[in-house]
């Protein structure tokens, strides 16, 4: 059964590497058998029946193996994980083995019915459910514990004997996709159906997002630009710009989710059922039968996620929030005091004891954001959610809400404490570009020249002068393992909710935010194309119907933009000037006109259907054809049990 | 195939009538043969395969004609209009004929399994959908066109033909139900299961609602009490009681959701899927293919529909609210106008003439409603809703606006313009008693006080002294089509909706309207039963799953009281004292307060689930297991087109 991989076979047809796994070195040999018969044993012996081969490098340790699996296989795991594909008829159904005929494009000696991403996929499901059954704990680990139902490949990676799984990069694919992704320099749409069937539908989707919403901003730009260049004190005709922006903003968000049903129905992920899935591997509970698909898996009382959420976790995030808002005031005071000592003194210590306060906020800020993302990360996994989509909704969720008050916080002080105008916009405008700026060079541009170094050494390491679609599998597998991991679509989007706030929240103090965050999303869209692909490892693809809580979190910030501006604006001299007898009826228009507004936008989210009516019948036929499905079978099985 | 009906064959056993129709006095025989043909004819022939009979009164002109069934045909009409009946397993599943045995209390000779108000519910449907084929008008009457496609019944009532439609009456079952339900003296829930297989479902909702609301109310009454007893004007109590009814109602909305979705689910009409089923009789279009069933039916272009809403029907709802304010402003006028007459002159007819504008606006109030109601009905019709249940809520929302306008108005006038307190407690009680006390009247008492005096006159006429549950067949059609029509829920809605609006709009200022609504309602009860009961016709039963649009309706009342009461603290006296430097303090405390009552309702009608979990997981069963069956279509399918 073991073969061995060499520099030989790279190209053995039967077995085509898709992921990478790392075992830790020195791993026992026990513990190395037993994982790789766990691996390759068959389903109903609770194994993952895919292949493995150890690939032998240099210096003779056997610590890298790579894992593929046959097209049968790989067919049936499609089936298992619910992948959803267009038929002959161009509708859009869950594939099933025996109904593969009828299926677009697929023929049984068409191995690229499944594209790569998907088949790495579905053997990362497969690898995270392979679960322990009488096993008490890890062969050779004794403090590695396992119940049944534990999914095995997690307490290998949380015992660090397993350190990474990873999946390929495909590099003629890969070539083909930056070439047409950021290869040439042109002004259109990103390849997103490419991006899909390489990285997975998640991260096109957030491509997919970054695109729209950038075009979603140009109006805003265009509007803006006339502000900075005639007038900057016209308030009146802040109102009008402030008015457009707040009623855009619920426009483009409520039309994005009908583009994301378009593209994602096309993807096949809008029909996906992920609540019927396998539980999420950090899924635990006592073994049970899953009241809604009779499967055996671990069951946890919903009952006790609530409590765990509304008294431990919903406090413990509340009181993290009273805290940087307590540090912010403690820094606004330092603030002062360095103003009034630099006042007193006036000397070179004193001018640079004014920077100290702004330096020591964005240390603590920086400290205090990463221990409470690691907190958070934490009650999120002790909340125990089945769902992958629930824990990530629930993370970002606890993680976004302290972001946001980190750094707006300071900016609502400034406006609406300080009622300091000038030093709002002047605020906003540092935040915003400093921001950025070193979002574009942390995120994409230094990892890149590491990355760049380090393939250097490799290759003079190797002493080969290959291109690198030339590389061997060896050298192809050791230079990715070194590659930085890309940890989701988190800090991507995060950076594009906190921009949005930028633009939205004091749009009408500083119209030029929007020019600014479209100029930035432009080079992020390039940016970003060149940290998937040449920074970090390929990531799993990650099915997916919508942006999940980042399309609330949107929508929250544009009301909440809303209540802003129109105080923004009730504030400003102009508007001041025109009730000149009572600042009563001023209060009251502005109240008055933002309920409107408010008004306004939730008939606007009301009326405007989430999905186009196209979606929406083939959504609705499919149920019908489901609903009529179930009503066959029911005669069937009554008709049989007559018979009997 | 004729037989006639006399007062011998009462009871045959074959035939037992359900529905009643009745032709116009000299109808043309060629109409009333190939109308009755129609009905009785098979259904491949475009009939709907019903039984009819005949009803010989005693002055022998045959207008009214019974309607029956076969026990096979209801059933399969039941599995046409797709119930969901409970299964031996205790899952709610459609009804199909083929798989009737798996059926709790299904026996062939069970004529029981549906109740008599299902079966003419089916009946009702089967009849409205006897469309017109190669007709091009009604036989006899070539005034009255018809198309292929064109429903029979609706041209027939049109066109005055057909006088009425009505089911009847199960006086066994009736005088049981009215004993469990408001004969006996006592404290209790009512007979919901009992009204719903009587009444239906729409009727039964309303039941459980208003028994749901009064309930629900009871909190804010027995709060509101003793602001009452101890002191009208302490204000910052006010403050607390206001914010308990804001966060109270909307919890009792939501929570009513649950309910709600609890008793459809055993009901089965959570799971029916209305959207799929036929047209509703007054949708006309073109005769093509419906996308979702491949039925052949009517269609007609939603973007049509959506330009008839949104530039027809939104100006003139638009047009007509401004017209009802304009009007409200004169009556203001004329009631000044009156009141500085009387100040000058101080004559008996001056004190007269106080009591002419009030007069005149109550009475043009009514004949704007009236002819508004008309329009909307024409309007709605027009817009050509494809849906019984899309036409219901265009309707009501679009009656709901002008009556909220009517009745509120002036009280908001009052309240947010002329700042007279003492007027609105004044009017505000007198609006809420007096339109109690006469809807009790008009609704129940009166039309009880003329059914009564009829049956009576009836009954000296027949000199029979039968009592009401021995009466022969004949009597029974010709007193019940006398009674008057039920013309549905929403009149009885609406009135819950204008007491919501009084007891929450300004609870702040006049805290006894909830104690007077939780009296009203505990008597309304009861007058709405003996109502439904002893008045009325037996209305058609209306399978639905939820309140519709009085869910919304109920939800932005709350909404907008938190916005009035809010307004009503910041306003009284006592809350002004607090803020004697800066009435702009006052203001921006009372908008902060209002936005975060707001925003705790947003969040806990998010937090809290519409449905409870249990259901979620029947529903996700169901949900699961047609996906699967869907699959396993799929796959016999595939195998199938293999073998050829």
């Amino acid at each position: 059964m073991k073969e061995t991989w060499s520099f030989l076979d790279t190209f053995e047809p039967n077995f085509r590497p898709l992921v990478v796994i790392e075992l830790a070195k020195g791993t026992k040999k026990e513990t190395i058998e037993w994982f790789t018969k766990r691996i390759v044993d068959k389903k109903a012996n609770g194994g993952a029946q895919l292949l493995i081969k150890p690939l032998v490098t240099e210096n003779g340790d056997e610590t890298i193996y790579l894992i593929g699996a046959s097209h049968l296989r790989l067919l049936l795991g499609a089936e298992t994980v619910g992948l959803v594909k267009e038929c002959n008829d161009n509708s859009m159904r869950s594939f099933t083995y025996s109904s593969r005929k009828t299926f677009k494009d697929f023929a049984d000696d068409n191995h690229n019915f499944l594209t790569m991403s998907e088949c790495q996929y579905i053997i990362k499901h497969e690898l995270e459910n392979l679960r322990a059954r009488d096993e008490k704990m890890i062969p050779g680990y004794p403090q590695a514990k396992l119940y049944p139902g534990k999914s095995i490949v997690r307490r290998l990676l949380t015992n660090g004997i397993l350190v990474q799984i990873f999946p390929l990069h495909d590099r003629e694919e890969l070539k083909k996709l930056r070439h047409t992704w950021y290869g040439r320099v042109k002004i259109g749409y990103q390849p997103l159906d490419e991006i899909r069937s390489y990285f997975g539908e998640t991260i096109a989707l957030y491509f997919g997002f970054l695109e729209y919403f950038t075009f979603a901003l140009i109006p805003m730009a265009v509007i803006g630009i006339p502000y900075y260049v005639f007038a900057w004190e016209d308030y009146d005709k802040y109102v009008m710009f402030a008015t457009f922006n707040l009623l855009w903003s619920t426009v483009i968000l409520e039309v994005w989710k009908r583009i994301c049903a378009v593209m994602t129905y096309r993807w096949g992920t809008l029909l996906m059922k992920r609540q019927f899935e396998e539980p999420r591997p950090g899924f635990h509970g006592a073994l049970g039968i899953n009241p809604v698909t009779g499967r055996e898996e671990p069951v946890y009382s919903s009952i006790k996620r609530q409590l765990r959420i509304y008294l431990v976790s919903v406090p413990f995030v509340c009181l993290c929030l009273y805290f940087s808002l307590y540090v912010m005031m403690i820094y606004f005071d330092l603030e002062q005091w360095a103003l009034d000592y630099h006042e007193e003194n006036k000397s070179t210590f004193s001018s640079l004891m004014l920077y100290v306060p702004s330096i020591i906020y964005a240390v603590v800020i920086e400290i205090m954001n990463r221990i409470y993302r690691y907190a958070a990360e934490f009650l999120t996994s002790w909340e125990n959610h089945r769902l992958e989509s629930s824990y990530q909704n629930h993370l970002i969720l606890k993680v976004l809400v302290f972001n946001f008050l980190n750094c707006f916080a300071s900016l609502f002080y400034i406006a609406f404490v300080l009622f300091d105008m000038k030093l709002l916009r002047q605020s906003l405008a540092t935040l915003l570009i400093t921001s950025q700026i070193l979002n574009q060079f942390a995120e994409s541009l230094l990892p890149y020249w590491l990355q760049k170094r380090h393939v250097k050494k490799m290759k003079k390491h190797t002493h080969s002068l290959k291109t690198e679609t030339d590389l061997s599998l060896v050298e192809q597998v050791n230079l990715e393992k070194e590659m930085g991991t890309y940890f989701g679509t988190f800090d991507d989007y995060l950076e594009l909710f906190l921009q949005f706030g930028y633009v939205s929240l004091f749009s009408c103090v500083y119209p030029l935010a929007a020019v600014f965050a479209v100029l930035n999303n432009v080079t992020e869209i390039y940016s970003d194309a060149l940290k998937m692909c040449r920074v970090y490892k390929r990531p799993f693809a990650e099915p997916t119907a919508n942006i999940g809580v980042w399309q609330l979190a949107f929508e929250t910030m544009s009301v909440i933009s809303v209540v802003t501006n129109c105080i923004l604006i009730g504030m400003s001299p102009q508007v001041n000037a025109l009730f000149p007898d009572s600042k009563m009826d001023l209060v009251l228009t502005v109240a008055l006109v933002e309920h409107l507004l408010l008004a306004i936008k939730f008939v606007m989210a009301f009326v405007i259907p989430d999905k186009p009516r196209e979606i929406q019948i083939k959504l609705a036929k499919l149920e019908f054809e489901s609903l009529e499905a179930l009503k066959q079978q029911q005669m069937k099985l009554a008709a049989e049990s007559l018979k009997e």
